[in-house]
């Protein structure tokens, strides 16, 4: 028969790469908790309408939905010209917009600042590619009704005790403001419309360098006085200087005219960050140019960086216009979500049930109820059993077993009882 | 603004419930591995000629499916006459579906005899009513290529186990065979086509008794002969006599012809699932009236029942014909599902993590930087903690907090520290 496989872009877990994540998922999952964060859920599937509202971004476009259930000959030839009467629901495509309907309808039930986990999968219609799947888990905490730094402080320090629980320690957080942003285009002289394009540049700034965003920012045809401006910026030497995070160098880094409370904003997380860290340590970086490329975003952005890789292992930001999107009113709200599908590759965590066990190897003439009799009495000792019957290939079998996370295994003879068995080391 | 909602005949979780339903979920989790079963994952989305492969009975007229990416007005007049010619992908409706593909893809690395876990969510787009929803979990183990009583009896005892952990102990598991039943109604003389509607007919006994049965079958205009002998069997006195489980009973309650095969699989099962469970007792009934829904099952079935409730709370059988149907050749399996959304309301577990936890609830004047470097330590000392600045109701705050699981609650005011803080317990 031809091959057989999980949809494309999408993939199966065997028992040991699913008992890894579920490892990491735990361990994420009682760090959030630990911090004063619930874990919620929601459907999988939402509105096509709220999916579609214009706070998915980019990733509106890539929604799988759902077709209608009922249609009749009529309704598929008028949605000819627009498939989107063929459809009325969709999987989500991340985990913000069904954080803003749900609160829009339980807001009634719950904390007044609600501190959310979302611990889920979700789905894009993207070309498959190493590393990007069509299905994958995202691991959010949002905090919604607190505008204070507070909000940012919480989510940055239970994000860091988080990597420091997967021995990830070392991590520092990225940090920015949209409005920051805003003004320092604004000081150099770029026109409102010119804003989304520019930002597209300067976001690869860490790939193409300064050299090459005032480059793309020629060909885009932007407003040739604000490129100079922006370029002498780049190239100040303050620009680039390391300081400690803290107000002398937000001041320095940024260009004059950037609002005093926006500053202060900034200030304050890094203070609260430090009170909350072992040895008052500050792991943040301020980065002027640090943009993130959800639109949604109004407020502060942070990306979490760890020396050991080139790329971000999570990132979030305020987006305090969206989350009352469905509410009809403004709620503020922030959000973090670690990089699950990054980290659980650079994660290795020993299988914290230390349970025993155990592989019960027997032959073939073994009765079934002695089996079962002893594989029973080893569960109530609080063992794990696996019974295998014996096959030529018996190492194998045993690798197998200690892939599955198994650590020891024992010879089942006829007649055999609890006493007979032998435990010998399944070592690794 | 209109009322906003989880799509229709789905739900969204808060806090308090999600928690409870992740606790169950562990326990099950917990005692299926400690039966020796590996949990695995599939995708949520399988494609669509799989979920309609004929394999998944009348849920298959119940999946979701999602339309194609990119169609074109073309495409879609040409599909007003086959609607499924819209769509390429659908979400599962059963795990058993996307079992027998996983281990089609799978299984060169994959134990000879495969235990596996399944505990995940499915999706039917069915009417919604009181208890049945759209989106619901399953909680599944299946035993693949072991077709002796020893599957059956592992999954038995390991179900019967899970049911004591949830403190639901004193289930019994109702028992038959489709060989059974089949030889049955050969021997009364239904014809091959009748078994179907014949048997939809039986699986009503429990609600509309052994007359109704016999009027339900005359009806049906099944073969008259054959409803009379029924009916006489349905009526004799042994029919309705309670035994032990074992041979005697099985024998008695058969009329003649059934293969003996059939008879020391079913005995076998008990002696086995007697050896594993406490005092040798047998919890097991044979029912040879009990039918299960699905068609793909090829011999043994159960239903799991318990005192508390007049429903089943879950159940499976053996389906060796279709595990292997997307490998192209047989392979032995049998499966058993409790029924997690029913057990769910039944169940009322403590939090295992005996960690405290503690609201701190703080005036707005103290300064953030305290607030966090409070909640850190408390972190660090095992707590898991919610800040909450004070509200006029403190009563309806502690109340919420206590429904999340809260223990405990403490004042912080300006320049506490750790030292000053008085934990009050949040008794119940």
């Amino acid at each position: 028969m031809a091959s057989v496989n999980a949809p494309r872009g999408m993939r199966d877990f065997l028992p040991a790469d699913k008992a890894r994540r579920e490892r990491v998922l735990a361990v994420i999952r009682d760090r959030y908790r630990a911090h004063g964060f619930d874990e919620i859920e929601t459907p999988v599937v939402e509105e096509y309408a709220r999916l579609h509202a214009g706070i998915g971004g980019d990733n509106e476009k890539l929604a799988f939905n759902i077709l209608r259930r009922g249609l009749d000959a009529e309704t598929i030839h008028a949605a000819a010209d627009d498939p989107a009467a063929l459809t009325d629901l969709g999987l989500r495509y991340d985990l913000t917009v069904p954080l803003a309907r749900f609160y829009a309808t339980n807001r009634a039930a719950l904390p007044t600042v609600f501190r959310s986990i979302q611990i889920a999968p979700v789905w894009r219609a993207e070309r498959p590619q190493k590393g990007r799947y069509r299905q994958f888990m995202q691991c959010d905490i949002d905090i919604i009704g607190d505008a204070s730094a507070r909000a940012e402080a919480e989510l940055i320090a239970a994000s860091l005790d988080t990597l420091d629980a997967l021995s990830l320690e070392g991590a520092t957080v990225r940090i920015n403001d949209r409005r920051a942003l805003d003004a320092m285009l604004d000081v150099f002289g770029f026109a409102p419309d010119e804003r989304p394009g520019v930002l597209i540049t300067i976001d690869k700034l860490d790939k193409i360098g300064p050299s090459g965003v005032t480059a793309e920012l020629r060909e885009r045809d932007a407003t040739a006085t604000a490129v100079d401006a922006f370029d002498a910026f780049l190239n100040r030497p303050q620009t680039r200087e390391f300081l400690p995070y803290g107000e002398a160098q937000i001041r320095k880094a940024l260009p004059e005219g950037v609002a005093d409370e926006v500053v202060a904003h900034l200030v304050g997380i890094g203070e609260s960050v430090a009170s909350a860290r072992p040895g008052g340590h500050v792991p943040l970086q301020f980065d002027p140019f640090l943009v993130r490329g959800m639109g949604y975003y109004t407020g502060t952005i942070f990306e979490l960086a760890h020396p050991s890789v080139s790329y971000s292992l999570g990132g979030g930001g305020r987006y305090d216009g969206m989350i009352g999107r469905f509410l009809g009113q403004d709620v503020p709200a922030v959000g973090f979500s670690i990089g699950f599908e990054r980290i659980v590759d650079l994660v290795s965590l020993q299988d914290p049930d230390a349970a025993p066990a155990v592989v019960l190897v027997h032959d073939r003439d073994v009765p079934v109820a002695e089996l079962l009799a002893l594989k029973a009495q080893l569960v109530a000792e609080g063992s794990r059993v696996r019974l295998e019957q014996r096959t030529k290939n018996l190492k194998a079998l045993l690798e197998r077993a200690t892939a599955d996370g198994y650590t020891a295994f024992a010879t089942v003879r006829a007649g055999a009882d609890r006493d007979d068995l032998e435990l010998k080391s399944l070592s690794v």
